[in-house]
Order: C-alpha cells, then structure tokens, then sequence
C-alpha cells in the first residue's frame, strides 16, 4: 500500500470550512458532564452528545459536509452510496435537505426499521446481498448506468473534515481538556477528531478505543500497516469496518494510542450510562468510557473529552438482550 | 377546607433565593430541542431535562432549598421524610450534602433498587407497611421519639420555591416562552414553575398535564376544591398523589388551565421521546407533550416550555412491558 502523501491529509482549516457548510443544518450538540462518571473514574469527564445529532450519529456531519462539497454538476447528477447502518439515513438526509436525488445501497437483510428510515427521508434504497464487496459492485453499477457521484462513508477527506467538526465544537466548549478519546471502527471520526485536537491543542493526548473482538486498529496502529480484521463478532456495530487508508495515514500521525476493551465491559459500560446519565447511546460510543472504567487508560485528574457518536439502537431489543 | 392566605403562598423572591441556596449542588440542567417533536406539534419546543438533575429527577431542587433553609438547631436534630420514590433519593443526597442525618420511612414493598439508593446516599431506612396513611404514622412517631425535623415531600413554601427554580432556569434561557408546561401530581413542580413563570412573564399560559386515569386536579381545577383521587391506576408512577391544600391555592391563582391525556399517549410519548430524542424520560415526564401531541391543548406556531421532570425508570422492566 502506498503512504498517503501528507499534503492530501487534510487540516484545521478544512474542518472549519465544514464547520462553516454544515452550520445551520447539523446541531451543535451539547456537552454533558457526569458525576457519578467523574467518581468512577476519578477524571473530569465532558461528552459530546453526538447522540443527539440529526439522524441520531455524528455520521451526518460527513454527509453533510461532502454533498455541500459537490460542484453543481456533481450534486445536478445526484450521489449514490451504501450503508447497512448510520450513514445512509445521514446522506438521505442531508441530500433531501439540499434537494439532491440520492440513493442508498443497502444489504437485503438491513433491519426494517433502517430501510425505512432511509425511505423516510426521501432516498431511493436500491438492494443487494450481505457482504462488503457486493454492496461495492451495486454501487459501481449505479454510477456507471447513472452517473451518480459517491459519497464514501468514511475514508475521504470531506468526510474526515465534516466528523472532526464534532472535536473543533468540544474543544471551543472546554478548551482545555487534557485528552480527547473517540472509538475507531473505519476511522473517519478518529482522523477528524484527531486532526482538530491536535492543531487546536498540540499537547493533547488522542486516545482511540476499540473493541477487542475487532481489533484491527489496535493491530494496524501498532504494526504500521493496515491489518485486516480477523473478527467483527462485536455488539459495538459501528465499530466493524476496517481502517480506511487515509484516515490510517491521518491516525498514524496524530494519534497517540489505540486501546481495547472486552464485550462485557461495552455492554455494561453502555447500562451504566443509559441508567445514570439518562441518555440512550448505541453500544459503539460506550468503548472509549468503557476503556476508562476498564483501566485501559489512566486518565486519573485528567479532564477527558469523549465523543458518544449516536443513539441508534433498537430499544426493546437492545434492552431485553 | 380553610383557604390558605395569599401572604402564606411563596413567590419569585422565595424562588430566586432558593435558586442561590441550591447553587453549585443541584445541576443546571440543559434545555433541549427537537426538530421531530416541533414537526409532530407544531409549535417551537423547549424542554428542561430535570433527568439530568442530581438523584434523576427534579425532586432534588425542593429537597436541597428545604434542606438549607433549616435553623442550626433543626439542621442538628437530624431529619426525616417518606417516600416510595424519587423525594426519599433526593433527601437522602440532600441531607449528605449538607452533613444532616437523615431518616427515610419507605413501604416495605418498595423496589429494592430504591432502597438501596436511599441507603446508598447514607441514609436510614425504616420500613412500613405500604399505604399513606401508616407512612404518615410511622413519620410521626420517629418525630416523637428522636424530634427529627420532616421535609415534606410537595406540600411546602420550601418544596415549592425550589422546583420552581427549574422554570426559573428555563425562563432565563428562553425569556420568550408563550407557554410553560409541566405535569401535575402533588402539585409542588406545578405550584413552583407557575409562580416563577407568572411572576417573569404575566401574560405566559402556564398548563399542567395529568393522567386522565388519576385526574383529582383537572377536577379540582373544576370545581375550586380539592376532590380527592377516584383512582391511580396510571404508569405515571409521579402522579398517583392528590393535590397539595399549598399548591392547589397557588394552582388556583397562576394556572391557566390542566389537560388529561390518556395512558396509551404516556406510555406512546414515553417510547417516541426515548427513540427521538436518545434521552431517558419516565412516564410521568411524557404526560404534557402526550397532551400537546393528543391536542389535548393548541400550542401551534407557539414557543412551549416543557419540565421533563424525571428519568428514573427500571430500564429492563419499561422496555419490556
């Protein structure tokens, strides 16, 4: 694999422009703060409330930042992508909101609800079967017969930019966290995060989070080249994806660890706030505070910034597992 | 029924200087929004998450300004209260606050989770039979025994100037509200948020929202005296409680009006603000956007504030039921 040059990495500067294009149409979410957190882990503890964002992720500020990045010839032809989770009802919603046709390219067997919340918002959803490779070839078809242009999910640089705007409002909340921790699944959010927190604040420390059942982060960060995951059996479904290139050139940069944390930690982790805090986050945002509460990283006095990245989760079924 | 002197009821002075007795213990909480719930309505929705509050739930306010309002001499004696819910929780943190020994009486068929909560903020639980009545005795005879000062659960100036501290809030950061909302039950939250609200904005509509299942105020409302309750089968477990003779004259001066809303819109909203908006409400808290939603009340084009007032559920057991 070819190192990504770094001068098509992209900046601060980047993450403001998408500060400034999504303005308006995402929420500038709120930042909690928890007692009962701070006791637990004796460190000074800010979320970002990516759980309130529209379509309940943060996944909508990359959405959103990419298709306002369309020249108007791009977005005349409408966009394309696939998705069996967030970022499809995030560019179906950003879409209908800056009146582009789009259409979400999503495995047959995608839970009811997500199809429909796609539909919702006006996308077309075309269907294939399960598998990564399939969902790409639909997806390359769709362009060649259409012309659509893509919107990829996480590893291009609108969508860095667009997720580190999440970071850059945190960091404008509480300048002077001395840690930013955030999950890694594809890395998207990881790389934007990572990119803000480092040019706003170079001594902070970016710790990444991840579940142990599909470590493929963890792996690649410590090898220095992407490693393929060699499980994805984890309830942190956001977190399945393997490392996108650029955002691994991004995170080998400006990351300083990647830790693990076992299942059970996710699941309780995730209990505990739904119980405490009083907010219903996806099993995927509770790794980094799970790696808090697990030990994996010793944030003792430290004041921590933790992005919850999304709230969607089927609720009866969530709870009565 | 003796009315109560005009002289006797609280206002705004009372709340504001529970407001700085409360300050830096009790949370500020935030103010949220939701671009679903001003679709669904209509109108520019403000909700004051009271779920957030310290011990979840908006009770913490009252019991704090009750609390601190003490004599050196009440303070040492040590204080008790009953309570099969969030007043006994929130005495007992209170009281551990401030360094008083505090006495909860609970029924013994209370969830042991409560029990454990009430102890686990270091407070003494003594037990009775379920039943107010016997709540009230076993209240009495600790008094007697140990002269424990009582902090009343709704029906006090003190109770009523710290809940009203949360309309307090909200009007503080949204001085534009043509409506204030807030469910009613013993009536303490209502009494306090319609003082606050009447005194900082006269011409606000200020609008209580009942279970039509456990309706004594709507019908007390009615007939300008307190009828008692005809039934509390409602899972608005916050509500089951007749009017307080305090609250209901000052309900009687400030309130415009209190809508019932039926048991499917509580436990509908309940669901609906869980998946929409990714917080934790209880039913009790669903019961004055239940009404907005039911048109039980026009609130169109209006900007609504709403006490969510609590989010102390068993999350295994709502979900499931």
């Amino acid at each position: 694999m070819c190192p990504v040059p770094v001068s098509e990495l992209p900046g601060l500067a980047d993450i403001e422009q998408a500060a400034e294009r999504i303005a308006g149409l995402a929420h500038r979410t709120p930042v909690l703060t928890s007692t009962h957190f701070n006791e637990r882990t004796g460190a000074e503890l800010y979320f970002k409330c990516e759980n309130f964002q529209k379509v309940g992720a943060f996944k909508f500020r990359g959405a959103c930042n990419a298709i306002r990045a369309l020249t108007p010839e791009q977005a005349r032809r409408g966009i394309v992508t696939h998705s069996s989770g967030n970022h499809g009802q995030a560019v179906a919603l950003a879409a209908a909101m800056n009146g582009l046709k789009a259409v979400v390219v999503m495995p047959k067997d995608s839970a009811r609800v997500k199809l429909e919340a796609v539909r919702g918002y006006g996308a077309e959803v075309v269907l294939c079967e399960p598998g990564i490779a399939t969902r790409d070839a639909a997806v390359r078809k769709l362009i060649e017969q259409h012309g659509y242009h893509e919107i990829p999910p996480y590893d291009h640089p609108d969508i860095i930019a667009g997720q580190g705007t999440a970071a850059l409002e945190l960091l404008e909340e509480v300048p002077d966290l001395d840690v930013i921790m955030a999950p890694v699944g594809g890395g998207g959010l990881l790389a934007g995060t990572a990119i803000a927190a480092r040019h706003l604040k170079p001594a902070i420390r970016v710790i990444a989070a991840e579940p142990a059942n599909a470590d493929d982060a963890a792996r690649s960060f410590r090898s220095g080249q992407i490693e393929p995951a060699a499980s994805t059996q984890t309830i942190a479904d956001g977190l399945r994806t393997t490392l996108g290139v650029l955002n691994f050139a991004v995170i080998q940069r400006h990351v300083d660890d990647i830790v693990t944390v076992s299942e059970q930690a996710i699941i309780d982790t995730t209990r505990e706030v739904w119980s405490r805090m009083k907010i219903i986050i996806e099993p995927s945002c509770a790794v980094p505070l799970a790696a808090l509460l697990e030990g994996r990283f010793d944030a003792y006095s430290k004041k921590v910034g933790i992005i919850l990245t999304g709230g969607n989760v089927d609720i009866d079924r969530f709870v009565a597992g």
